[in-house]
């Protein structure tokens, strides 16, 4: 049980929390960009300092690109732990131009703060730390172990984690990850997700002619790179939106029919969600539902082309080279690698004469799917009844977040709770990304919350049923 | 006859030439480009200031957007005239990293001058101005009447020269029109340009979602912009290299036998061509030679193609928008209008559902073919065989230039000059372009030895054979 006082800590410091977050997003870490490298560390010196200030014990770990926050604030060695994840790097902020406010200058309106980060992951993962400092504020201890791990890699895919992790096993050892880096179902759906896409993420150069030439001395006479890419990104789907790669669907596990069921009772109302979408019809594979089509299926999207001439007017060229990046979205049981190598070839397979074609491999992550029925998953379930008054729904998550395989693989550790505090249509990765206020408000009740239920969850005779160290079986 | 003290007068200059057109070569007249209005305005300004230098009466038309620069000089009404046409506006010089000297910096070395414009078309227009500067300083006059008309949109397709031009109908009456912006067939091979290709240019866009969005979130249920217009693109051709658009090859006359000897005569050396351009194999439809196809049959080529994420790393979104830039090179009896219709009627009908298309005409121009048995035709003959050294070869080009069929039609002149000084491998419309500074000079001299043979061709009892005022018949 969560003493009252926690709340009303929280409820009493709502506006000092919403200054707090806003001095964070005003931190444009772009973790892609190494223009950005030095606001990247000063994002992670602000997270440095504010578990410091909590009482962590706290560490810089330094990594080849962005260093990783890690802390922790031992309460009783008998009383499980719970391992906090979040990043506090961003994505890049373009198009600028579409911003109604500046993305690094937050700013409040509508009941909404808006600002790259807000929900993608910033103002996520502040709610934790709102919330600890309120439970030291009341009662000058956490009801369990906390650990602390934030990162500044997870919007290039997380490189340095996996190292990061196997150099300190030992000391990461849990029996429960928080991660709150998605969103609820819909607003005042709350969700728990216990699946989560992988991702291939590739990128397709095309080296036509040596440079860009005259289009009427030589058009006719050459390959033209970006005809050539076009044709090749064509080719990737076939007429009914199914991906043409040979083997492709090979590993993708069918759905259960209860998750089936659970995702086709789930409310979808395609005419607001065409409209928030500004398109005028659905696309996909005919044989599954929308949220069957964007969570639990696989898919391929060309996230950025580019090519010759793009400015005003005309100018008359067979451009030099074309590139794209290109993305697969994965599902259990396919596999990063696999689906690179099938991707590669199938390009190369294709690929006409009279252009030089690179396919490199940007980034990758497996899929996962989450046992749902454990001790600290129905703890989470509490958490977040008491926290935003309504029990959350298991959902399937369209995006990847890398780190949660890498979490159930490396530290063994099953009760990994995916709980999203924000909104689908938050724009994370779009202009205009915001986190609703009231959502924030509940998600540090919430998170208080959960660090009370997971004492009672998880503490007794038996010892915490996933605290398993080292590697898992699977 | 050319006095010879005016080859002399122009073997003295060459240094003060290449000095005088540095000064041109350094204006960075972009038409394109709304940021170099006034460097557009100082190059015409520029060259109305050097023939008023000859004593020409001058004037500068202002248009719509970039003025016209024109100006006559008399010399006798019974003699014969000559409008010598140039453009002083220049290509984009992206991409700029490419550039071995800066392009408004013009540098010399191993016999050439390296600058945007060197050979398109400053560089080519200012051997007109350097021969009538050295006859001039001779002689005292020209031995014929010449009107001069240098514009500043040909590389955004000349859309004030038509009003122009009608407005002008009596000023511009003329026997013959020299035009230097092609080049000869090979270096040491000058030719007398008798067929231009036409031009259809047109801009596809494509708008998916409002905002990009989150491609783990949203994959799987909108259609993606990038893909749709590279399939929209990859449609274009077939496999063979046609063009498959439906009706598109309808009006295409096919090459005179006489034509496709000559054109399989001219030697091209398949290696070297290869080399030159930096590409492994030629392409281009099966039942062609390469002279063929890059001069005298029809192409499309996608000049350029934009959309979503194109920065260094990954970003995982779905654009909302993509566009790209398609041009058709046309040859008779093609019509740029009528082409326009077959391509917009094409991409609309492969349009799939889930997205706006939006299709924008830029600039088209229709195909030319000038008659080769003419007095004034002979008379470019032989002037060039007096300043290259070399009889000329009469070949088709690839390149449009609008303006030809503007003056065929409106001015009803046949005796159209189309004389190259520059190669094929100059690099008009590419990074590091240039002139060679032999050619340039054995320009000069052709360019006045023309006015001299114009003379003696066109002068007689007879009235001038092509000096019809008024529209010509077709």
């Amino acid at each position: 049980m969560v003493p009252e006082e926690v709340f009303n800590e929280i409820g009493t410091n709502r506006q000092r929390y919403i200054e707090r977050l806003s001095e964070f997003l005003q931190i444009p870490s772009v973790s892609t960009d190494s223009a950005h490298t030095a606001d990247v560390q000063k994002a992670a010196a602000w997270v440095l300092a504010r578990l410091k200030g909590l009482g962590f014990q706290v560490t810089l770990h330094e990594t080849e690109r962005h260093p990783v926050v890690y802390g922790h604030l031992h309460t009783d060695p008998d009383l499980p732990t719970l391992l906090i994840y979040g990043h506090y790097d961003v994505q890049p902020p373009d198009p600028l131009d579409e911003w109604v406010t500046p993305p690094f200058s937050p700013s409040t309106r509508d009941g909404f703060i808006y600002a790259r980060g807000a929900t993608d992951n910033k103002g996520q993962w502040f709610t934790y730390f709102a919330a600890m400092e309120a439970i030291l504020a009341v009662n000058g201890k956490l009801p369990i172990n906390v650990k602390v791990l934030v990162e500044g890699e997870e919007e290039i895919g997380s490189p340095s984690l996996e190292p990061f992790l196997k150099k300190h096993l030992g000391e990461l050892e849990t029996d429960a990850i928080a991660i709150s880096d998605g969103s609820q179902f819909a607003p005042g759906m709350p969700a728990i997700t216990y699946g989560l896409r992988g991702l291939s993420y590739l990128q397709v150069d095309v080296q036509g002619p040596r440079v860009d030439l005259h289009s009427g001395s030589f058009g006719g006479l050459v390959a033209n790179p970006v005809q050539v890419l076009s044709q090749l990104l064509a080719q990737l789907k076939s007429a009914d939106g199914s991906i043409a790669i040979p083997g492709f669907y090979d590993d993708v596990r069918e759905l259960e029919s209860r998750e089936r069921q659970e995702m086709a009772a789930l409310p979808v109302d395609e005419v607001e969600l065409k409209k928030y979408l500004g398109v005028d019809e659905l696309v996909g594979e005919p044989d599954y539902g929308p949220v069957e089509r964007r969570s639990a299926r696989p898919t391929l999207d060309v996230n950025g082309i580019w090519g010759g001439f793009s400015g005003e007017g005309a100018k008359t060229i067979i451009p030099a080279r074309a590139g794209a990046k290109v993305s697969m979205r994965l599902v259990p049981d396919q596999r990063a690698s696999t689906v690179n190598g099938l991707f590669e070839n199938f390009i190369r397979s294709k690929a006409p004469p009279g252009v030089k074609l690179q396919i490199t491999d940007l980034h990758g992550s497996d899929p996962v799917l989450v046992e749902r029925d454990q001790a600290a998953m129905q703890a989470a379930v509490r958490a977040i009844k008491i926290g935003f008054g309504k029990e959350p729904i298991f959902i399937r998550e369209g995006g990847s977040i890398p780190i949660v395989s890498l979490f159930k693989e490396l530290l063994g550790c099953n009760n990994i709770l995916l709980m999203g505090w924000g909104r689908p249509d938050d724009g994370a990765h779009s202009p205009n990304e915001r986190f609703f206020l009231e959502d924030f408000h509940c998600g540090i009740r919430s998170a208080a919350a959960l660090l009370y239920e997971l004492k009672q969850a998880l503490t007794g005779s038996n010892p915490p049923p996933a605290r398993v160290a080292g590697k898992a079986s699977s």
